[in-house]
């Protein structure tokens, strides 16, 4: 039996969309409400028979729920979670999908003092954003890590594991703090990076636009596609996880520091030596399918 | 009619594989040679029948071609090039492919002080090495950047850009160091990055290798596909593209202070600015079908 028989899910974007898609194909018998603070997106989650119920207000969205996903941007999980305060039932379990963890736990610990509070991050995603864009699989072999905070009922996180398993997720748990400093390395450097490159392409007088455009192929539109995110997301993410972020830029920045010294003293056996090593790495991620061999990201090519 | 009868092709890696492999498909009447300095290689292109002719030696090997490509790495095409000086016959004309061209144009010019050369950029390519990983389709729809030094006969670059045409690619001619500019920041820059951060990855203390293998799926393992390049290839770059690519590197450096500093003092407009606008560059590369608009590079989700 699924671990709860009524979701809401609150925010309807990529990952509020692929969630309500997961539970339609994987749990059929648990009823899935929505909402969204975007009434364009309530309309479209509705055309597209996202959920069972899509409501007009926040409150009147979880009045019968035995569980709250929020999946807004880190920097709304505040708000929304203080839009429902009055109106979420006792014995509810509230979660939430937010990239970065530590922030966002005070934060639905203040407006939901009492509730039951698993936070969870699965870390799955695609450079696109709104309802059309979520799909059922999103989260098929990915890893999704709950935080509970100390002191969490056991029997709840359970639950939110069995839901998360449930959607083809695989679980791992760790304090906040922990995982805010995994992530600032795995996803969020990675993405301030692509913006950052992308950006200094794009304001070059000697290279045109145009021939950025035309010549990326060399390896540059694989950066452009990470830097086509979500600007409201990441803008959040940023602001919010700032110290872990800041801390991996200034190592990254040594680094890059360190390279820089070896091209201009042309020290070939350095660079050399890093560009074997970083293969290894590689090998690993496909090797525990977190991602594909086939070359060019399996690009297709006819 | 083809514009060469007798093509050979130094070098049998990615590139020359995948030059031998068009050819065969979209030239079947051109006679194909290959050398490649690794006799491993040689059996490998003999056994899986990439060429007409395998050779022994690189003399041997042009001694009756009519168009020579070089495919070896940027810092072996003195090297190539001049092993093949004594049997060139006179009227060949010699082109190479490599990543950066004003550094390889004198070496070739240094090496075949006689020759018709003509030299070429194909901006296409995988992470993948070694002549098993080419294919016919490498270059279509990619370009090829073609940069004949001042009063090069107008006739032989039309043979070049008619092979290359053929081959699927679409002609774009400019100067040598403009080129190594742009693909400074088209391609060399992005690599060095991706290098970097790999590397910054593997040398945390606190986050440990499983972990950035597990969560990579965040965004980190894009990074990592572009880092599992050929490392001697990308050596020889950054070394022979020195300045153009300190450069570019000085600039994002920059940009990346910038960033820095919008995220410490907590900036929300700044991030949200340039992450709107790092957005219609994809879309540019999407629309002139540099990339493709499938999320997630296309990967498939099941
Ligand atoms: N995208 C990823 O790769 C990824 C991966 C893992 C986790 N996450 C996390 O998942 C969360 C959602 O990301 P996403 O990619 O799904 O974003 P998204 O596609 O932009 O969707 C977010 C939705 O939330 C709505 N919203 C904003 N404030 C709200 C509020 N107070 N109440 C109700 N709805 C509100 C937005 O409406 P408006 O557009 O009108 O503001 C939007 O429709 C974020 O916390 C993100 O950090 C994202
Ligand atoms: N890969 C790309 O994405 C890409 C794109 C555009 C242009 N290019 C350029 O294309 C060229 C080849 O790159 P690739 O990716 O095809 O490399 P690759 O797969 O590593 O192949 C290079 C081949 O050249 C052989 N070789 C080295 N020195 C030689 C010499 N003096 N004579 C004959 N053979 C020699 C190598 O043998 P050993 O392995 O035994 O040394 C190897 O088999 C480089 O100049 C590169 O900059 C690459």
């Amino acid at each position: 039996m699924p671990p709860f028989s009524r979701v809401t899910v609150i925010g309807l974007g990529l990952i509020g969309s692929s969630i309500a898609r997961g539970i339609r194909a994987r749990m059929p018998d648990v009823c899935v409400t929505g909402y969204d603070a975007s009434a364009e997106v309530r309309d479209t989650a509705r055309a597209i028979d996202l959920c069972d119920t899509v409501a007009d207000s926040a409150g009147a969205s979880v009045a019968e729920a035995d569980l709250v996903v929020l999946c807004v941007p880190v920097g709304a999980m505040g708000a929304a979670a203080a839009e429902i305060a009055g109106d979420l039932p006792a014995g509810a379990i509230v979660s939430d999908v937010g990239s970065c963890k530590q922030a966002v736990a005070t934060a639905l610990r203040e407006a939901l003092s009492e509730a039951v509070i698993v936070p969870a991050h699965p870390v799955a995603g695609t450079e696109q954003s709104g309802p059309e864009s979520g799909f059922a699989s999103l989260f098929h072999g990915r890893w999704c890590i709950l935080t509970p905070p100390e002191g969490t009922d056991p029997a709840a996180i359970d639950r939110v594991a069995d839901f998360w398993r449930r959607l083809g997720a695989e679980i791992e748990q760790m304090a906040p703090d922990h995982h805010d400093r995994v992530l600032a390395i795995t996803s969020h450097l990675p993405h301030l990076i692509a913006y950052t490159i992308v950006g200094t392409a794009s304001d070059l007088e000697e290279v045109t636009q145009s021939e950025v455009v035309k010549y990326s192929a060399g390896g540059f539109r694989d950066f452009t596609r990470i830097a086509a995110s979500d600007p409201t997301m990441w803008r959040d993410v940023f602001l919010t996880n700032r110290e872990a972020v800041l801390e991996m830029l200034q190592r990254f920045s040594e680094d890059l520091t360190a390279l820089q010294r070896a091209i201009r003293w042309g020290k070939g056996d350095e660079l050399f030596d890093l560009f074997t090593r970083t293969r290894a790495i590689r090998r690993g991620i496909v090797e525990q399918g977190q991602d594909d061999a086939k070359p060019d990201f399996g690009r297709t090519h006819e």
